[in-house]
């Protein structure tokens, strides 16, 4: 019980450090009139969506929290309550913070580029704070409820139940979000570039836009929002399914209680690092932005490899010894510690291949900016090109990762590898959430008329977030690839159990030991990986159809404006900045249902469906290779899709460096193209695909426990 | 035998077919002198893209010839040559049709659709008949060699590594081909269109257009040779995987015989209803053409469907009786003929889910064509939201098809569901070589200056050929999907067998039969999913990367010639046509031989990979896992961009049809822009990862076969 206070004592570290950094960003100069005026409609649209959404969002959660209650108990509908709350606050003060940093950002960058990144990575890091320590605060306290003064033994049935539905409503926020918030965002920005940029010729963010707030107030609802929502369902999810496995294979040791806290004690240390991390990230001599962001992330994976060992010492009470597990392993705590470090190296790793394929520095951009120059089409088909080849390398890390720590510590070495990678999600989410603010100020400046160098300063600022953010995409989905044999066995483990004590459990009562298959040879596996292979293709497709037609209401709104009020392109009259947001909101809430829903009741209807056909054993089958057939597709639709939007917004980037003819050229022009298919791709349907395996998962697991009652 | 025998009659049939065909198209009038130089040209280029192609393949055969006889044998290493020679056969016979009928066809639809529908629809027949006549008779005869005059057992080791062996020559030959005629002709495409639609403003085909003769020639080389190849390759890979598992499972029973017979009656019906079916393509009263196609598939499947029923009763010796296989399960020759009725079902149902998404009369095309409006972006972006869209039905006719065939009579139910769709590949192949034909007819039309009514014509019949070539697509892949279990089967029940005998084959002897775990809980089996998942996507990288550099090539070639020769856009000076046609068999020569090593070497690269940090059991594992891992993925990465560039290329007709401004409009623009991207989607990556499949699956079982030695 006290490793766990202290765990939760760490929690409310990050939470000071969030109202300390909310003052320091506060307290800084927020400019000129002008610019508040425009940071103001920025703050009003971006609460009045969020609001809506999170409306839209708590009556399907009232409806599954009684749905769950009913079916669960009340304390499962609890923890599925902590879940969506802590999650959706999570995104909500993060969006906060960022609608009021943007604009001091914006005047800081007028003074100095490191007085700019400051304000914006303090910003950030309060997004990133809160979304580790409220996930890691709403396990811990939770648990320590249920098992302290509830007196739950830690592996009962109820706290591995309600912890699985803490992380359901934790997902359920997180897919709604990213979704609501991608369709949001990318639909204001497609439809504001494609009237503005390609057919008026007006720069970005130029104010006589129409969709140019609409823009804005997108970013911080769908990159900033939606994203905190997403890792803090990823952090929570990985963390609940850590301590259900250790629940499961530790059961009967001395070292059950220790295993249970570890997950937490490594997510509790590396909130310590990453606030201290914070402090690391400082422009150098030569003005590297990327450098001072690295040298925030490198001072905390280095800070947790060296804390992570005592911490492991601890916990377990010694590193060498071994423990027998019931799945046969043996382990050792200093084997587990390894597989952290290995988690910490597959996190380097996919941030290396992702600044490799998304940074203007390497081939893939350049290529993509090189085809440019024979036109739209070849852009288009060397984006696709690159996007296809980027889902290699990450891949071999993931499946490396896999062996290495499998040939470690087992089943749970891979949870351990992957908590440990999460436990980083503070920083990372930090460096992540600095992007859309400094993609605010930089509106802010070009639309209040500041002078170029602010417009330099925020650009140059904005062109490392669009690295930073396919890091974090990357990393979130690399997560999911690791964890796929964690979110398996947690099913798998369950399943057995539930079969094994059918005496207690009498719907499983008909299932003999041996009649679960989940061999490749059988049939309904195969059925399995192919229903779960469709699942993120179909999603993928639902979420670039509504991007697609929100944006052309947008490109039709705008153009109505245009010709309606011919003053706005001579800047004498003001456009109707609201009508594109209000439109905007209605389209992303409508939207976003019918796709969020899919990963909710796929598994559901598989299971059904195939009991129907073939009865239970083959139909928890079927839905086991589910959820490995959604990972093993959805991880490779999700890097492609990332991995390629970044390189196609900074291919345009790299041409606006001056490369090909710079702005204003044909290659330009296609470059834009790329641009505009890439939003989507990286801020819509890709990101999303995280969550929606998660909760495909996390549903399995619900299944079995409604099925057990 | 006399079974067998009258298998190979079936297969010399339609060779005679063949031949009768090809004095029928002959026989018409090639047109006028400018006509005949035009085609003269195509032919010229054609036959030596080819022969270069066949000659490099030949290098690649030759060496890999040498190493299956030392490692397998002479008898096996033959089996590997004919497999290569007679798909090479088959496209390079079909290709000389087809450059030939081209011309007729133009000449032909001077004077009526009927005419040019007629001579076109010859032409694609001779390819159609060849493949699967000279796919049916390979395996026939050989099997008959070696089993009746060589005197080798029906379920023979020797006979099993022969015809694996053909299958491997097949695929071979075909992935080369897929690949570098993908490359050639969608780089000539591409790139012409490029520079002369989009660039120049003169219309698709214009001789002035130094890119135009090789455009043709890639019809020819690409969508005929490289097709043919491809179904060849299929087809005889699946009346392999079937024999082989007949000879597994039949084994010691009294049905061996008739079950290794099986299959190639199947194949030997379809010929024989294959042929008479083309008799049925005639153009009705309301001058459908797709009507007049639809007419002679229908024939063929309703006919095969009645056929069928007496083949069964005749090789089975009656139809109601019930054999026990050494699976487990129980089947009667009744449930086979139903499995093949579901796969002619299967078939049907592809067939409609394809013209769904790539015909114009549909919201898919429709919608592509409406984002066109609002640009390029929006164009691209709903195009890919269809293509990522128009995998899920497929997938669920397959899931449905595995459920169906699975419970009627077990894996070699499915088997023969694959083995009955292949079985109209005829009659397919027929419908889609047609396609270059007609293609090739408008090009010539249009150099030749001959009236628009023409050009209408051949128009007419090109927008058609779209869609029936995303229905060859959509067949080949759904094959592969239906077919995923058979191919994984083959290869788990040889090394079943290997580990069952392991006193004859030592190499198998440390395995325990316990040992081989094949569950997704074995971290070696989603080690493999992962990876076979990612050759799809790496695969379709490196195609893509091919193509834009082909394409770019090409650009810059014809900037080239435009700028130094300015008298070829005013119509005075002829272009330099040998120039692109060389570069490109250069360029697509070069491209095409890493990323067709990549599925041979993958499985024994991941096999010795595994093996040296987890042994042989996981080793197998692993390798297994990938078979299903590369079909998973593959699955869904093939028919996304076959249809979605099928669906592209209709939406730009849909367009030119005079919707939405009609051509030279802006939403024509963005559809050019489409159907560019489109292109290598759907005519060089995704139609090669059918064959990629398919050598992956060949290669594991090889290498079994290898390691027993």
């Amino acid at each position: 019980m006290v490793g766990v206070l202290i765990v939760v004592l760490c929690g409310l570290l990050s939470v000071l450090y969030g109202v300390w950094a909310i003052r320091s960003v506060m307290s800084a100069n927020a400019g000129s009139e002008r610019m508040q005026e425009i940071a103001g409609a920025i703050q009003e649209g971006a609460q009045a969506y969020l609001s809506r959404q999170y409306t839209t969002i708590a009556i399907v959660g009232v409806v599954i929290f009684i749905i769950v209650a009913l079916l669960l108990g009340i304390a499962v509908a609890i923890g599925f309550a902590i879940g969506a709350i802590l999650s959706a606050a999570a995104g909500f003060i993060g969006m906060l913070v960022s609608v009021r940093a943007n604009v001091r950002v914006a005047q800081a960058s007028s003074q100095s580029l490191a007085a700019g990144l400051d304000i914006a990575f303090k910003s950030g890091a309060v997004t990133g704070m809160l979304v580790a320590g409220l996930a890691l605060m709403g396990v811990a306290v939770y648990y320590l409820i249920l098992t302290s003064f509830l007196g739950y033994a830690p592996g009962d049935r109820l706290v591995v139940d309600a912890l699985v539905a803490l992380g359901f409503g934790a997902s359920l926020i997180s897919i709604f979000a990213r979704l609501g918030g991608g369709i949001f965002t990318k639909g204001a920005d497609v439809g504001g570039d494609l009237v503005g940029k390609v057919e008026a010729g007006i720069p970005e963010d130029d104010p006589r836009n129409p969709a140019t707030i609409a823009d804005n107030v997108g970013d911080n609802v769908g990159d900033c929002a939606g994203m905190a929502a997403d890792l803090f369902e990823t952090y929570a999810v990985t963390v609940v399914a850590t301590m259900v496995l250790a629940a499961i294979f530790f059961a009967g040791t001395d070292l059950l209680t220790a295993a249970l806290l570890y997950p937490l004690a490594i997510g509790g240390s590396c909130v310590v690092t990453s606030i201290i991390g914070t402090f690391f990230v400082r422009l150098g001599a030569n003005q590297s932005i990327m450098g001072a962001l690295y040298k925030g992330f490198i001072a905390t994976a280095v800070l947790s490899l060296i804390v992570l060992l005592p911490v492991t010492a601890i916990v377990f009470g010694g590193l060498t010894g071994t423990v027998d597990l019931s799945d046969g392993t043996t382990i050792s705590p200093l084997a587990l510690y390894f597989c952290g470090v290995t988690g910490l190296a597959v996190t380097g790793l996919i941030v290396w291949i992702t600044e490799y394929y998304t940074g203007t520095g390497f081939r893939p951009v350049r290529s993509i900016a090189d085809a440019s120059q024979t036109g739209h089409g070849t852009n288009v088909i060397q984006g696709l090109a690159i996007s296809l080849e980027a889902t290699a390398l990450p891949a071999i890390v993931i499946i490396a990762g896999i062996i290495v720590t499998y040939s470690l510590a087992g089943l749970f070495g891979i949870a351990i590898a992957v908590t440990t990678m999460l436990a980083l999600a503070g920083m990372v989410v930090a460096l992540d959430a600095f992007g859309p603010v400094t993609d605010n100020a930089g509106g802010i400046a070009e639309m209040a008329d500041l002078p170029s160098e602010v417009r330099n300063t925020t650009d140059a600022l904005d062109a490392v977030g669009n690295t930073t953010k396919a890091v974090t995409k990357g990393y979130a989905i690399g997560s999911a690839g690791l964890g796929a044999l964690v979110l398996f066995a947690a099913y798998n483990q369950d399943l057995r159990y539930f079969i094994a004590n059918s005496e207690e459990y009498p719907y499983f009562a008909d299932i003999g030991a041996g009649a679960l298959d989940f061999s490749l040879a059988n049939p309904y596996v195969v059925v399995g990986l192919f229903f779960g292979g469709l699942l993120p293709y179909l999603f993928g497709g639902i979420a670039m159809t509504a991007v697609g037609r929100a944006a052309s209401a947008v490109v039709q709104e705008v153009r109505r404006q245009f010709k309606e009020k011919p003053g706005i392109m001579e800047g004498k009259e003001r456009p109707d900045y609201g009508r594109a947001v209000d439109m905007l909101t209605k389209a992303a809430i409508k939207e976003m249902i019918v796709p969020s829903l899919l990963p909710v009741l796929s598994p559901i209807f598989v299971y059904f469906v195939v009991y129907a056909i073939a009865g239970k054993a083959d139909a928890f089958a079927a839905v086991g290779a589910m959820l490995l057939g959604v990972i093993v597709t959805g991880l490779f639709v999700a890097i492609s899709m990332t991995a390629g939007g970044g390189a196609w917004d900074n291919a345009k980037k790299y041409i606006e460096d001056g490369h090909y003819g710079g702005k204003g050229s044909e290659a330009h022009k296609a470059a834009v193209t790329g641009d505009t298919v890439g939003d989507p791709y990286k801020d819509t349907a890709g990101p999303a695909v995280n969550p929606m395996i998660k909760i495909t998962n996390i549903v399995a697991l619900l299944l079995l426990a409604v099925l057990a009652h």
